[in-house]
């Protein structure tokens, strides 16, 4: 028993043979006859495809552009043109001040090849789209304008080099313009566009907030200047009105709370309402109104988006439907056999069954041909996964009956189906837990390692004896892949120790770690027993690809200001080894750091010396906490300027991009909230129920599933016209990944649910240039603003 | 020229007088004759008044019963009770550890006096509202177990204390039960009604973090526990699994980053990763999540909360309508005699205009009554405060107009009106900016203080010569105020300063700082001039009231835990002159804190051994950097477990409370927001527009006004039924004060435009029971998720 799942229609399965199809038809046009409804078929294809990814490039329609267009969307040529971009900024890692030195030979000839690749993309995007278009494009102009000067600067470095005088080479910092403008990167342009509209708007709120910084500054400067305190440290407090106005913006982002505050305070309890008062002001309600403006600039720039999105959707679908149509009676239409064949161009690794569905759902009359309100919808329908369910028995039950369905056999599959199995393992993961957090010195101890990992797996053989195995792996069940894998995991990791431990000749530290790591990441299956943590785990893997697109982002605002933070500091802080204790390592190799907190707190190996620890540094600077010693470190060794690209940094990293990722968050959530109140079915879905072919996503988790159907195989044999309610018997959909939806997609779902089915929507131009104000209403309602 | 304005229809400005009408109305009733229809004016008059106020009070309809809510709701009685729980608060600053010890005896006293008032207040509340109702009240029920614990712990300490043990007043934390349940806090306690309501949601997400920590504790054990590694302190680094679940807890609040990090770090770069692994996941992901999840189930409550108010505001007025209908024709209707006397009885000391205004506004075709639609309207008509205009001339104009329309004078009067007047005293502001940051030793410098305010003192003086001083000074011209005060302060502060100074006798510090601040204020003036940093402090102040409930609410949890602190640490901690520097001293009175970071950062003064220093330590925690210094300072000197006190107030404090505070001025933003992109008009701003008496604010404030209108004075008399029309003319309306509405009153305005207005709301059972799920849509729109 059991039920075996097939999935057809992912996203991106398609693009393997995009090029075969346009290969064969490329050929069959050639020979004539029907080439140019081939060509028509192919020009629909590419506006449907372009409407199906949201892909948003307009390409000149003569045959060759489109076959370009085709060639320029093919899975291979991106993957390259990403692979480029990576060895682009990973160039970083070789050249000086570098983690893994190569002669400057070798690295520049590395990014003339990447900068041939930008080129050669760039010049092939030439061919596909209008000279008008692309010369209007700010991101060719952009693209081509970094390659010149990267070039330049490349050349100007090499001949500096050769006669031995040391420059800069500025143009490093420009390689992200890369990973920003190519049109894959659509999701980080976004959110640069969204930070560049926000910033007009927080210019005031910030101007404002370093002016009552400085009113205070003035304050303490009057109130503390002249009264001869002073610090834990010794030196004089609040004397300089600059580094007063430093101090307090530190503690505005609370890092030297309440040191700044002690001195004032042990000389009168007073002077602590000078602070307290500051802080309310500026770190909890300048703070906060950041974070709204910030939010809602996001959130107005997110629906214009979607929007703008929406409309160039229903707009290309439009295209192709013109394209494709012919009278039938008083309206257009498509028949029924150019639709498939479009389907099949779109989508060529489509079945059968679901190409036969998608058409019962397109043309509900059976009429032969679909009309134009069902063909606008193709796009969407091509994005929803279906997955076919075939109801199969266990292995077990065919090969050998008898002993399956013993009472035995069947006593043992309600063990595994009831509760307290369920239970029962919660109790052993919790033991196992304790006996990891003991001294596994104790051999007691390592031999119940092998009793916890022989009970696991013992757990997993059961449930497949008694769940249909292929129904238990099927491509969605990504909580039954997550437990197997973390027990495969675990018994591998202890394998790996006993042989280590017992060869006790290899002992890499790397691996040891890694399977120690293993064997305690075992206790993450105690989140698949509790049905409100993998709820909540299911929500963050949700907000997952959004978070991504932010790490995208901070990777270039990073990548920036490593590079920077190389050139300005590299070398000026030494790390020694902590055993080694002379004056030097002490003082991290730079007497100007003698008596420094940063030199006390051993943070010389927060420095900027190669490109990982930049990294690392510009981690611990977002975490904020300590950023003013790491600040105070760098100045004492090159200047107080220097704390200028620390403010800097604090300033677009903290103030924009983490309130940015804020407000990431917090739309998600929401979404995914006012989403799992309501039920936005779209149209595929409420055919399925329609047709009685639809199985709830639960019951196919608990098992129950058996319970409910036959267990019938049956051979499909679609596309025969007319038997279609016979062929679709028998074999039930379900909508996969209804939860794997991206935020995006649910918006636009939302506001396509809105406009009307016969709205095509304004022109071409309009769309380009909505602007966010348009988004609101002009009452706003209840719902909407609360 | 000019106009002067006269504000009638303030709220509050008329509840002085409830009482004599209260007691002349009581008079006439026991007059007989029309008795009976007093009493029932009284009766609709409470329901419109606790309309109007968004009282929520089931109150007795019989005679005596509503005397006693007059009584009940009269202003003096709430300033009483207010104070009585002022004193009751404050008691803790006089009992041990007190800042100023009285004997036990004065403070009991003073407790049971607070006692009395309350349980006063109760039985006066008990006598208004039905029994049934009253026992039902989980507040009433909470007061009286709060008094009768609080009268037996005093007992008990009493006793006790007579014969020399000493115990514990625990009764003392209850305190802010009676601030929270008073019926007239109903902000406060509807922010901890979010909260409660949170509390299951965040329970989960909560668990999983605690989880994850906890599996990051074990890893850390596991990765770091043989390595023999040292902290900077050179105490054992990560070896006992509760000190490392601790230190992982403290790096989410990024107190210790990056020196938890440190000696793995520097022992190998790699390890860098399991902390960046665990800031991303816990600190950012699982913070935003809190967040989320607050401000979520803020937001649905606060849906919640604004439509069950204006529901039971309507179905208050309905009340009253149905008290004081007649039949005319076909429909009920309030006769116009009898709305007026209602209309007086509410609101005594509305203007003659202003009724007329209103009576305009309810009865729209002038029949002589107003029907019931209207009469639901009056609750909000009378909330909107209308001010008058009356055009006045200038004085200077009446008293001597040859001088004054000169061409000198007018002259002169261009000059102040022109745009450049405001610039050159903007950059007077920035050179006197520079003036005061420069040292004030140098005589010039103080000679050009008084150059400073003497040009300050003229531009007022100018301003008065053009403007119209009544106008000038108008109760809502809020920076006119704002600019005079300051300058007003400016002025007494420099002359207390140089009296201070050439006395030499008198040199109170306090009042020197104040002189100080007050000249640095000056600069504030600044904000004044430049548009957009005006619109920003004005949205500010209009969240000001919300901050305040907010203020209320940290006010009831820093209480409850400087209680328990004091208790619980009292004495521990002793602070010493920092000058006295024996080894007591720099151990805090303590040798547990002998090398401790405590000790080291000079924290003595960080006790709890007064409730100011209590406050003060709470403060610093809730600004979160440094606390777990302050944890392990005061878990030195007592036990581990003290660290439990501290993570506990971090969750409430800043998990859940910070967090609704951010939710706080998020949603204050968003709605004031869409309401500047829209115009909800009220009826009222309608009809003064449709009469042709309005007149746009930014006209007011610009001056402008003068050109576009007559200056004509009109002494009005209305009430004469017949020539309304000709009676308002020569008088103009204001709506005042749009911009300082709460956001509650937004929202509800914004919900009551929504539900139809013959529409009678729910029964009362179903208001009180609404459930935040429902105010949910079932389809969610595009406007209202995004």
């Amino acid at each position: 028993m059991g039920s075996a799942l097939h999935v057809f229609g992912r996203r991106g399965a398609s693009k393997q043979s995009f090029l075969d199809c346009f290969l064969s038809l490329d050929k069959s046009s050639e020979e004539g006859g029907q080439a140019g409804e081939d060509q028509d078929l192919l020009l629909a294809a590419a506006y449907v495809s372009d409407a199906q990814y949201n892909r948003n490039v307009p390409f000149e329609t003569s045959p060759r552009a489109i076959r370009l267009y085709y060639f320029y969307n093919h899975w291979t040529m991106q993957v390259a043109i990403y692979f480029f971009i990576c060895v682009d900024l990973s160039l970083a890692l070789f050249e000086v001040p570098a983690l893994f030195p190569l002669p400057f030979l070798a690295t520049s000839i590395a990014e003339v090849l990447c900068l041939t690749a930008f080129f050669g993309r760039l010049v092939h995007f030439a061919k596909v789209t209008p000279q008008m278009v692309f010369w209007k494009d700010t991101k060719n102009i952009c693209i081509m304008v970094t390659i010149v000067l990267t070039l330049f600067d490349l050349i100007i470095y090499g001949s500096l080099e050769a006669v031995n005088i040391h420059s800069i080479r500025w143009s490093r910092a420009l390689r992200p313009v890369f990973l920003i403008n190519f049109p894959e990167s659509r999701q980080i342009r976004r959110t640069f566009r969204s930070i560049r509209n926000t910033l007009p708007d927080i210019l005031y709120v910030f101007l404002l907030f370093v002016f009552s910084v400085l009113i205070f500054s003035l304050m303490a400067l009057k109130l503390f200047g002249d009264r001869g305190l002073q610090t834990v440290e010794g030196s004089p407090y609040f004397t300089n009105i600059l580094e007063i106005a430093f101090e307090l913006y530190v503690l505005v982002t609370t890092a030297n709370s309440p040191d700044v505050m002690m001195p004032a305070y042990n000389f009168s309890w007073w002077y602590s309402l000078y602070f307290i008062t500051y802080i309310i002001i500026n770190t909890y309600i300048f703070m906060s109104v950041f974070l709204a403006v910030v939010y809602n600039n996001y959130r107005k720039h997110l629906k214009n988006e979607i929007r703008k999105l929406a409309y160039l959707k229903r707009h290309k679908m439009i295209e192709a439907f013109n394209i494709l149509k012919v009278k039938v009676g008083t309206e257009f239409v498509v028949m029924e056999a150019r639709w498939k064949q479009l389907a099949r161009i779109v989508m060529p690794h489509i079945s059968g069954p679901h190409l036969e569905l998608l058409l019962r759902i397109s043309d509900e009359g059976q009429k032969g041909h679909v009309d134009k309100m069902n063909f606008i919808r193709l796009a969407d329908l091509l994005n929803i996964q279906v997955v076919t369910i075939n109801i199969k028995r266990h292995p077990l039950e065919d090969w050998m009956p008898r002993v399956y369905q013993s009472s035995a056999s069947l006593l043992v599959q309600r063990m595994v189906r009831h509760r307290i199995f369920v239970w029962v393992y919660d109790v052993i993961i919790l033991i196992n837990a304790i006996f990891i957090a003991l001294d596994e010195k104790n051999p007691f101890i390592s031999y119940a390692e092998w009793l916890f990992l022989s009970l696991y797996i013992i757990e997993i053989l059961l449930k497949l004896y008694t769940y249909e195995p292929r129904a238990y792996f099927g491509r969605k069940q990504f909580w039954n892949w997550f437990d197997t894998l973390i027990i495969i995991a675990a018994l591998v990791a202890t394998v790996a120790n006993t042989t280590i431990q017992s060869a006790r000749k290899y002992n890499s530290q790397q691996i040891l770690d890694i399977v120690l790591i293993l064997r305690i990441l075992r206790l993450l299956r105690i989140i698949v027993s509790i049905q409100r943590f993998r709820l909540i785990v299911t929500t963050l893997i949700n907000i997952g690809p959004t978070i991504l697109t932010f790490g995208g982002l901070v990777l270039v605002v990073y990548y920036v200001f490593a590079i920077i933070g190389m050139e300005a500091f590299h070398g000026k802080v030494q790390f020694f080894d902590p055993n080694f204790t002379t004056p030097n390592a002490l003082v991290c190799g730079n007497p100007a750091l003698k008596d420094s907190a940063f030199a006390r707190d051993r943070y010389c190996k927060n420095n900027f010396n190669d490109l990982a620890s930049s990294f690392i540094v510009l981690m611990e600077l977002t975490v904020v906490n300590q950023w003013h010693v790491l600040a105070g470190g760098f100045a004492l060794v090159t200047h107080q300027a220097a704390k200028l690209y620390f403010i800097g940094f604090h300033v677009v990293v903290v103030i924009l991009i983490v309130n940015i990722f804020i407000a990431f968050i917090l739309e998600a959530f929401f979404v995914a909230y006012s989403l799992e109140k309501s039920e936005v079915e779209t149209a595929i879905e409420k055919k399925i129920q329609e047709l009685g072919v639809g199985i709830q996503e639960e019951e196919m988790q608990d098992g129950k599933l058996v319970d409910n159907m036959d267990a019938k195989d049956s051979g499909f044999s679609g596309d025969d016209g007319d038997n279609k309610r016979k062929a679709l018997k028998g074999l039930y959909f379900r909508i996969a990944s209804k939860k794997y939806r991206t935020v995006d997609a649910l918006l636009q779902q939302m506001f396509e649910s809105e406009i009307a089915p016969e709205d095509e929507g304004p022109s071409l131009d309009e769309i380009l240039n909505f602007s966010p104000g348009d988004v609101y209403p002009k009452n706003p309602n209840f719902e909407n603003s609360a």
